[in-house]
């Protein structure tokens, strides 16, 4: 099975290094590796964030472990030129609309969260964030008001068939979880919300056990600090996505923990840790290379059919926790490949 | 001067009730009130959620106390009746674009936070919300697509104008407070939000005293869960605004605590609680009317120029907490009228 390796920028190098490493010594042989770059990387090396190779790269491979996209160097690069259009780009290329975001946290990590213990240990849910549509990829620009002001524009937008895909990613995640399901919208402002919650109303008919609920965006932001430990999953847009996935991850201790995968509708998959490129750490060894060791289990888990080395992998990583590993971010001063040492000795 | 009273639905008219008993011992004859429906209310006794006798008293006023607005009986109406409505119709008709939410955790109830006790104290923070553009008031509606699909859609926008009125009180704010303005807007995906942004920038000249910073919408999320207390004053458009403001009064404690208020470029104002009309508790006596007799204080600070009245409104709260008593959003049993009794007592 091909795995492409896309480390991207930042800190996305030191944390796929250590996660390839994890992979080499669990699967061996069974895996095999292309890597290519992506993001502000790949435009310093030819010229666009997302080039034709990495794009053939991504569709020929049977999953993708990414690091991290993101340079200050680029920000003011024309916006299809920006790092951050290397991920746009592969969701949409490869109809990579499910992002499935777990938050939970590690008992070890109780201190390191934010929120009080009792609070934080509670934590135990799924955001199901789609990421094909919305405002992200409607028509949007700049225009000259009839009053010759300069305007802003992104318009927002699902259709049924949008809204449909990923509920059902919803109420069949929630289905093999603990079968709540609350769909978050602003169904009392938006239209684009007021269609996704009619949808997802319909959709209820065929799943009766599901227990579905529907919160607004606001109150849902303030229920995960308030008692997060109330979601089982939490299925949203991509907008209200990308604000509650980073929220939650918070929530469940620090963001350098935190896995994610991006699916099709055939259990293909980006894999990448929720943290970004970091750039203000980047090539000094202080990185978190866990939520990404933690996405390559996904990885096995849910594209790669390999369920048994997925647990492998998480108990390594909770056995390092428990034997007092802590990068920086964790409160700790374990360096990145300290980190990766930990867990290759916990396998 | 004249005040308008618009106690609205579900706990509205509790709370209301409670903080026009504390402007009474505070301000006595130097006030006079007149009361209209606003709400799901209104629409019951008139059919129309803001009908124009309430608009007309609103226009009138020097200033208005508003409870809250909001009936499960309404959700199937369609949207121009649905209770919302009147806070949405008030805001525009009046002009009332700068919505600020201060949030600040009351010593008292360092115990009420989800968060640790060392994280919840170090907030104190407003977040400048715009309030009267954005993706809530762009052309919105159901189509059909080329597919024969059903689509909802609402167009995001601001034009330089809009984003200037807005970032000149974030600036404002920011210089009679510490000195720090962190704008947040999603420039890496939104157009909306690169014109923000550069208009946020072009301003920053005028005000070379203030520490200016941007935040992505996502990271913001996560960093008022981190570490609220980086944040001095935070400006944002209407829907991020919307989240972040909900999100940040529950880091302060409960939500039956933060005042609001949305001003016009006179500093008339409309005063309401961040909380909703809460249906599941209305009538009970069980609401918390601090957030309403604290938003009452706001109103005597910014639209009527009695600071030293405001400033004995607020010390009398902090008395009735300091005192013990406590309200069942903050663990306690106290009711309605008897926390108000509190406030009066210490006043
Ligand atoms: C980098 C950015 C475009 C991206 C997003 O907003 O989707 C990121 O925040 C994420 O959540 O994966
Ligand atoms: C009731 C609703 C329309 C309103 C909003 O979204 O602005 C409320 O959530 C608020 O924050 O005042």
């Amino acid at each position: 099975m091909l795995i492409a390796l896309f480390p991207g920028d930042g800190i996305g190098p030191e944390v796929v290094t250590q996660a390839r490493r994890v992979l080499d010594v669990v699967c061996g042989d069974a895996l095999s590796y292309e890597e290519a770059p992506v993001g502000g990387a790949a435009y310093k090396a030819e010229g666009h964030p997302l080039p034709p190779a990495t794009l053939d790269l991504a569709k020929r491979a049977d999953a993708i472990l990414f690091g991290a996209v993101g340079d200050p160097d680029c920000d003011a690069l024309e916006r299809h030129l920006r790092p951050e259009q290397a991920i746009l780009g592969l969701r949409k290329e490869l109809t990579l609309f499910a992002n499935l975001r777990p938050a939970k946290l590690f008992p070890e990590l109780a201190d390191a969260s934010a929120l009080r213990p009792e609070v934080a240990k509670a934590i135990d849910l799924v955001i199901v964030r789609e990421t094909n549509g919305d405002v992200y990829f409607g028509e949007k620009g700049m225009r000259t008001t009839p009053g010759g002001r300069r305007q802003g524009y992104d318009v927002m937008s699902y259709d049924e068939d949008e809204v449909a895909r990923i509920a059902r990613v919803g109420f069949e995640t929630a289905k093999a979880r603990r079968g709540k399901l609350c769909s978050v919208d602003k169904a009392n402002v938006l239209e684009t919300s007021q269609l996704w919650r009619d949808v997802v109303i319909e959709m209820s008919a065929e799943y009766p056990e599901i227990e579905l609920s529907h919160m607004y965006v606001d109150n849902a932001a303030m229920q995960l600090v308030r008692n997060p430990g109330q979601f089982d999953v939490i299925v949203t847009g991509n907008l209200f996505g990308d604000i509650l996935s980073d929220q939650a991850s918070m929530c469940a201790g620090s963001i350098g923990m935190l896995p994610s995968a991006t699916l099709d509708a055939e259990q293909k998959g980006l894999y990448e840790p929720i943290h970004g490129s970091a750039p203000d750490i980047a090539g000094q060894g202080k990185a978190n290379p866990l939520a990404t060791i933690l996405s390559a289990a996904m990885m096995l888990r849910y594209s790669l059919g390999k369920a048994a080395e997925a647990d492998r992998i998480e108990a390594a990583v909770a056995k390092a926790l428990a034997a007092g590993h802590r990068t920086a971010d964790l409160g700790g001063s374990v360096a990145t490949a300290q980190m990766g040492d930990a867990v290759l000795a916990a396998l």
